[in-house]
């Protein structure tokens, strides 16, 4: 891995640069195609892409039986002890609404309501990840939305992974639908002839699902557009070089260009996490994909000071921060900008992938300054509600008056002072 | 204003369409030559579109002091008092953390912090509205975010409203700029010399500035992009025809654009808010914009029974719901989607814009369905944070790595193993 000395004066926060003009005018058309020709395009362009000529959209019961029975019970029972600590971790999210009232009667309010429909997009092929219909559909369910559909592009059999399905069944998702890529966003954002469409669209997918994702937004609600996997370790030297080396490697294995960056006092164990980097790169079965990750974005910084690399990490807001480092926990504290933290040797970074129970739905891309983890929070809305009393009326309408006509707005003034034209003749 | 019947067959949502091709072609290079230029770019642009020719781009404290002088001590009461209203309501939006510890001595936990900076955008000329700073700032502040900046557009005789000043007084504010339109998006997106950059933006604008907020999003956060202004109301035979027809009135002359609706089961209502709305224009002195947005806009639903108007303002989502019927707090209970909700006679729109202490920053286009009003909460962010003892590691290990095999991603499976290599060898 490259190293470099860490100094105020280096830009360590790294910048992606998109330019997909071309995929995006086929999105367009794939969204219009779909708008117009709801399942005769979905059903088109599956056979298409996906290479399999379907009769059905939906998977239905007797598919999801089979696949379930198919599952290997040890992995259905991991899946589902996975399943109850991330529903415990999000329960504590469960937002209440509150009223504040005052003596002339009046109050104000926030009320909190699921939102009505969420629709989560799993992606196919190798990245069909059965941790990720949990990630999604737990949070919707603690929310309380009342309808969440899957949808997920089928393998040349037709069928959907066994993983996918097996996640499904436990969290007792029943409407599954088989589709992929932009189409399957549209179908979610606009509805088809088999699909009703959701109000909120979320989960992970390719260049295509993501712009697809950004042209349906305002029309239906989206999760953040999440790029690629990011990992940063703040270590000094009682951390050990080779399980550094296989964290970094975790989230490299995920996309050529993902990020991973150690920050270290240690200048020993810079040199022994590179050369640990390399022999474990030699065995890995996603070799290729990490190898470029970590010669593309892999980047080891030697700082002086452990506040000098807690400053590095807020600057970085990575996706994940370890800290294998004496004093992890009061370290930990000093982070304002991470998506996750893990704090110390024993909390590598895939226990929060699958099953500590925080969400792995992260804000990548130092969007971490100003962005949160996938919630129960992103499953709600919050209305605000006003009652005036004619006590509460009475003691403000001048003042409120007032305000209107400050900013020029005579109708809102007026608005308020109409109540008093009929009291004024007695009704 | 037009009427209909309101049957289950005809769709009432209302679609806006956009096409801003052209503007978005001088956005873009605007946010270009303020990256390159920084505040020489922000200077050009202001004499060329705000017609003044700035030496300094920060107000100065004595310029601050002048305009709260200056400004009729009676509207400072006011304001102040509508401040300490909002700052209520947004005090019960202040989030906890939480940290569930496990008996193995794990723990899964949620940090909750305030964004590091905001910058406000205050639009200049007849909308630079002193209730949109306390709107926007007071949730920034209840947040705790360290430093909050404004920017707004100079007036030809190169100073901002006072009625702007004096709400950044009254809140404490102290770091605000003279700069409009897109370049002052890219100033607090990308920073100059003079303008430190922030981490969210939010505020309203002209079309420049809503393509400009689009535009920069991702490498800051902004909020949400607002439409025109909406107000629906619901009434039954109780209502009077008169104030109905004044707060419909009161959001019509927000834009020619804006939506004002009536759901009634009264056909005599119908008919008497039609003729007071034409009434009412008569005199009204935004009688142009709001006339036309009555006519382009606005519409009178008459539907059998409540419940019907129930459902039809659902579908709406209306930015404002205003309900005037016989049991309007109950009727309140059965709406899903809106913004905010004003409940019963007295409970006029305008008294949310500037008083009762809800926030009047509200979705619009019918995303009430999934987005909520302007908080708190979208001033902080969630860090999860895991940690595994070594107890919670070993007993789970085995779990968390069949996962990732199931999932094909060997390197994070090895990654929770690796904590293994070394005990096996009795370190």
């Amino acid at each position: 891995m490259k190293q470099m000395q860490l100094t105020s004066d280096i830009s360590i926060r790294r910048t992606v640069a998109e330019d997909n003009a071309e995929q995006l005018a086929s999105v367009k058309e794939i969204i219009r195609n779909v708008r117009m020709n709801g399942d005769a395009a979905l059903l088109e362009y599956t056979e298409k892409w996906d290479g399999v000529k379907l009769e059905t959209i939906r998977v239905g019961p007797d598919e999801m039986k089979e696949a379930v029975d198919r599952f290997e019970p040890q992995l259905l029972q991991d899946l589902s002890e996975a399943a109850g600590n991330i529903r415990d971790y999000h329960e504590n999210q469960k937002q209440q609404g509150y009223k504040n009232i005052k003596d002339d009667g009046s109050y104000v309010a926030q009320r909190v309501t699921a939102i009505g429909s969420a629709g989560l997009y799993v992606p196919g092929g190798t990245a069909a990840y059965p941790s990720s219909v949990l990630m999604n559909v737990i949070p919707a369910q603690v929310a309380g939305v009342g309808r969440i559909v899957l949808i997920s592009p089928p393998g040349k059999d037709g069928k959907l992974s066994d993983g996918v399905l097996a996640a499904a069944h436990i969290l007792g998702i029943e409407e599954v639908y088989k589709a992929g890529g932009a189409q399957a966003i549209a179908a979610l954002a606009y509805g088809t002839e088999s699909i009703q469409a959701v109000d909120k669209i979320t989960g992970p997918g390719n260049v295509f699902v993501a712009l697809a994702k950004r042209e349906v937004f305002g029309d239906v609600a989206i999760d953040m557009i999440a790029g690629p996997s990011e990992i940063t370790v703040i270590a000094d030297d009682t951390a050990f070089a080779d399980e550094v080396a296989a964290d970094l490697l975790s989230q490299a294995e995920h996309d050529p260009m993902a990020t991973a960056v150690l920050l270290t006092t240690s200048q020993q164990l810079a040199d022994a996490v590179s050369l640990e980097v390399e022999r474990q790169l030699e065995t890995l079965p996603r070799q290729a994909i990490a190898g470029k990750a970590i010669r593309d974005y892999g980047m080891i910084y030697i700082g002086k000071t452990m506040d000098d690399l807690i400053d590095a990490a807020n600057e970085l807001a990575p996706e994940h921060l370890e800290i294998m480092a004496a004093d992890a926990e009061a370290l930990s504290e000093k982070i304002q900008n991470a998506g996750a933290i893990f704090i110390g040797r024993y909390s590598s970074e895939p226990i929060g992938d699958y099953f500590a129970g925080t969400n792995h739905v992260l804000p990548t891309n130092s969007t971490a300054r100003f962005s949160s983890a996938l919630s129960v929070y992103d499953f709600v809305k919050r209305t605000s509600v006003v009652y005036y009393s004619e006590q509460a009326w009475q003691q403000n309408e001048a003042k409120i008056a007032r305000l209107a006509r400050l900013e020029g707005l005579e109708g809102h003034a007026r608005a308020v002072e109409s109540r008093a034209w009929k009291k004024e003749n007695g009704r």
